[in-house]
């Protein structure tokens, strides 16, 4: 059912420009940041653990676990971080670090293949007892994406085969010998169709089909469990939360805790495209529409409200408390990517990059050690933070969290990026995003280079041999006035032009060129009228970014500035200074100022004003500061 | 330092209007209907156990305690309001009723004068042992306050040598003994000031010092507090929600629980009064402006806050996660009377009616038998009272609570309300607020006719006996081209109003009459721009309401109606079977509706509507319903 798959990271460069900032950043900072964390090496950071709790579980260290029950995959997903790394940037030192702790993760695996060290420590505890709660298989599926990645990055297959052997005894215990049950977070069914991909080993697509076949159905499983271990507390019957409430095949609307969601649907598209599972996919289809048409935040957020990390109802999506967990746009991301490789439709592209440039990298801050859980779209010091409500509305990025899932996702999605740019598949290379480097495919390489996200203008090179196929280029839905052109040539886009993409067939040889250009002037978006926190508000896009304003640029008491609908809207310079370089936008405004009395007949007064943007992304990387993205207008 | 005080209820008469129909309502539903309830026979409603609890204290009946550890106070709050109702309008039948049920109370006091059933039946508890959260003290506030209004009322003294039993048990333990302490939950404070304004008995004012004296000093009573008997939590050094942080005298901001607040606010008003303590009544004027300037809803709410049902910090005061206690703005209308009698000024008695004609009384049920507990501003559907950070926000009155501390408080307000509307003291007569009926007062009745608040023309006719005084009428802050004339000749009105009271020196004489005329139009109220929510909104009053419009008469999605800066808002005719009895109003507005797509390039499209406004103390007697006070403009 897929359509194409993407291009394996060995044959992507991403190289200089936007996203290869971040990715250096990451190489850089990022990666040996978090193994300085999880050694418990930042002073003033939560503390973490993770390495010393492999260590004791694998009997080379005295001690208690610390942590959540799912801390092993803080590690898991860092190792998948290096591992992209590994694949761009062989680096043998980091490479040999990373085979020293996949030596330690080897050892604190148990004979039968089981690995979770939360429990290998605590013996006490029966294992699988409380998969409602206990996350050991959803620290298995991080494992395994790990020891996937690995193996595609370095050709080792050490990880790879400590997972199997984990997945071994779980198909053992699930399918072979029946054992009821499915994860209560949701993450294995999307790393086990990783793991049959890189083996062929069906056993692994069959046993994530188990687990989404399985869940929801009556009698609901969690029901069942019974277990005097509770992590946070016993089941209340409404596994909406775990997204176990019904069926998946019947899910429609998107519920529950938005992370578990959409890792969920990844998989669920991952089996679809797999086997060419209809049901599953109409499924698919329309909790896409639930998210996109009545649960998404413009920026590429999601899951609304902090009671559950969870998507709220329809069009209940305040910005200021706000959940907007970076994970789950990240799983977002996962989720979309897959949408598009069964149908390459821009209406996925679109969003892989909106959370990438908004909602994904407003959690980290530009230095790359300080994180954002919650992503709000509207801060207000003494409020966010601090007033009830409002308490998981950090206005600062802390070093660490106690519960840090979102830093490593964030650092393997960054590395990962090149893979969700490109794609191939029927005789079609896709280019899915603007992001600096090239490709190997169909014996030639493709390079593009471009200044986006500050320019729109996008150049393809290809090189090596003549080569037919097609080659199809997202245009994005907001572009302005795109054109095409070819060796000089311009091209009819129209006529080209499907659901998003240019398809242009012909025999590419060495040095052809084509050039995609679009106007990318600022432009204003409005909510749905039924999102009640935006009515009579705009926001400001430029490109696939959304822009927001801070205090430090304009003053407190942004709620007081409006932007008159007729105020334009002006693109400044380049400024690569400035936030580690980006395109400010500024506008005439207007600020209200009222006199002393808490109400009063007479109305504000009127000043005029001028309003700085930034990116969203970049807020909150100058010191404790207002910030806004819909003004009124 | 009082300059003057209120008129005993005995000489006070409310006939007819507005408030006459309320009272009527206390009369004849109210009452009865609270005595059904504390007696457990509304089927449907909230348990409450009142009488039960008291039978078994006496030893007249078996079983446990049930309810609150305040729940004694339902009964002491209903006593006050029969005593009121008695004042005005003997009833054989009911003062039977209170005569029996104060005999039960008689017979559940302790032989040492000790009273509250949750301790007399719970033997194994340490009485006075969690001073903190236990509520003893609030409870024999409460019952004090009910011993002098049923003296007052009635002449019998039963319910009055209870409380002083009461008290002077309290005044051996706390002054002669010198045990430490005061309570958690402000109320006695305020009670003991009229226990010894009653009984002329010093020690009672002089405990009711102490308890306001010690408060807050370090070390904090509350630290020192050791018990085992804990109710909701162990003290956590922080007693700004007891606003017993610092000493009183040092307090300048509202902080905390704002009944607690409000109700202590009082007592210190009062104290301040009775010794002429200028370090008090600083305090006071401080806290007046701090609630008034910066922390008080349109309505009269107070109280922003679920978080420990307390103020936020300054303007923060959302519309639709509001708390805005009903007991709150009663215990605001407690303290406003007392800043008045000390200094009459417009500003304290604007408040009161302010409060009174929107957040008292939006309280209550127009059938009087469904109460609200939080006042909110606006309501959605669906949202208030479903999601998180929303379900203290009831969209729809409940019969009962089982903290039902709002319904009695409500009760015994509008039942006491004669005494607020008049005043008299060195020679003058005040009236405070524009209630029909009449009041005997230096030897003549003054009757006082009125449609009030439906329109603005007050006529005063003076009965009896010629009589030399001041006549001091109230000119509401809002009034419009107001005017006056004695017997049909104009009087100057600027050249006798002094901090919005007109004062009339003259010898009055039988069938003198006043005509106080002011405009009353519909007129936008906009708030400080700090309040976040509120900006580029305005709300609709006409003279002392607030409107608010509800689905009901405007369809769904009211957060689109946009009310123009030009559109006349036209005063409707007085309608007497809507919502029993109202002027409603009407604008042009304008709807906003957007297409279906979530975000989009095109602004809204704009509809034009009429919008029609109820007044907000009226909302939600039609059934489920969404309700806005703030419109955009």
């Amino acid at each position: 059912m897929r359509v194409f798959s993407g291009i394996p990271l060995r044959d992507v460069k991403v190289t200089g420009g936007f996203w290869g900032a971040y990715q250096e950043l990451v190489r850089n900072t990022v990666i040996p940041y978090q193994e300085k964390i999880m050694a418990d090496e930042i002073p003033g950071a939560e503390k973490s653990h993770v390495f010393e709790n492999f260590r004791i579980a694998a009997g080379e260290s005295e001690g208690d676990f610390y942590g959540w029950v799912f801390q092993d995959s803080d590690l898991a997903k860092w190792l998948e971080a290096v591992s992209y790394t590994l694949s761009a940037h062989p680096d043998p030192a980091l490479e040999k670090r990373a085979d020293e702790i996949i030596a330690l993760i080897g050892r604190a695996q148990e004979p039968d293949g089981y690995l979770d060290t939360y429990f290998t420590i605590h013996q006490n505890l029966e294992k699988f007892s409380n998969l409602r709660e206990a996350h050991e298989l959803y620290c298995a599926g991080h494992m395994m994406e790990a020891g996937v990645a690995y193996y595609e990055a370095t050709g080792k297959d050490s990880l790879l085969r400590i997972v199997q052997k984990l997945a071994d005894m779980l198909y053992d215990r699930f399918i072979s010998q029946k054992t009821k049950g499915y994860p209560g977070h949701q993450e294995i069914e999307l790393a086990l169709v990783k793991l049959y991909r890189v083996t062929g080993e069906g056993k692994y697509l069959e046993l994530s089909k188990r687990f989404i076949d399985e869940r929801g159905k009556a009698p609901n499983y969690f029901d069942k469990e019974s277990t005097d271990f509770i992590v946070w507390g016993k089941p209340n019957g409404d596994y909406r939360y775990n997204q176990a409430h019904v069926p998946v095949r019947e899910q429609r609307e998107a519920v529950g805790h938005a992370v578990r969601a959409v890792y969920m649907y990844s998989a669920m598209a991952d089996l679809a495209a797999e086997a060419g599972d209809e049901s599953l996919y109409e499924a698919c289809l329309g909790l896409w529409d639930s998210i996109t048409k009545r649960k998404l935040y413009i920026t590429g957020a999601i899951g609304a409200t902090v009671d559950g990390e969870a998507f709220s109802i329809d069009y209940d999506l305040p910005n200021d408390t706000v959940y907007g967990e970076t994970c789950a746009s990240i799983g977002l991301v996962f989720f979309a990517r897959r949408m598009l490789e069964i149908c390459p439709s821009g209406k996925f592209a679109d969003v892989i990059e909106l959370a990438l440039y908004n909602s994904v990298i407003s959690g980290m801050s530009l230095s790359g050690t300080n994180f954002f859980y919650c992503n709000p779209l509207e801060v207000t010091p003494g409020v966010s933070g601090s007033l009830y409500g409002y308490r998981h509305v950090l206005p600062e990025r802390p070093p660490w969290y106690s519960c840090a899932c979102c830093p490593p996702n964030t650092a393997r999605l960054i590395s990962s990026i090149g893979s969700y740019a490109w794609g191939a598949g029927g005789g079609t290379v896709y280019s899915n995003l603007f992001i600096n480097g090239s490709v190997k495919v169909q014996n030639t390489e493709i390079f593009l280079d471009t200044n986006y996200p500050w320019d729109g203008e996008i150049r393809y090179t290809f090189t090596g041999e003549r080569s037919e196929f097609c080659f199809a280029f997202r245009i994005p839905e907001w572009a302005e006035a795109a054109e095409i052109s070819l060796n000089g040539e311009i091209v009819d886009l129209s006529a080209n032009l499907r659901d998003g993409y240019c398809y242009i067939k012909r025999v590419w040889s060495a040095n052809d060129c084509l050039v995609l250009a679009f106007g990318m002037p600022a432009r204003r978006v409005y909510a749905h009228t039924s999102i009640r926190e935006n009515v009579r508000k705009t926001a400001v896009m430029r490109g696939p970014l959304v822009y927001c304003a801070e205090g430090t640029d304009n003053g407190g008491e942004l709620q007081n500035i409006i932007l008159p609908r007729v105020a334009e809207i002006i693109t400044g310079i380049y400024d690569k200074d400035l936030l580690g370089g980006i395109v400010p936008l500024q506008a005439s405004c207007i600020r209200l100022l009222s006199g002393d009395a808490l109400y009063s007949g007479v109305p504000p007064r009127e000043e005029e004003a001028t309003l700085t943007l930034i990116p969203y992304y970049a807020w909150g990387n100058r010191g404790l500061n207002q910030m806004r993205v819909w003004f009124g207008e």
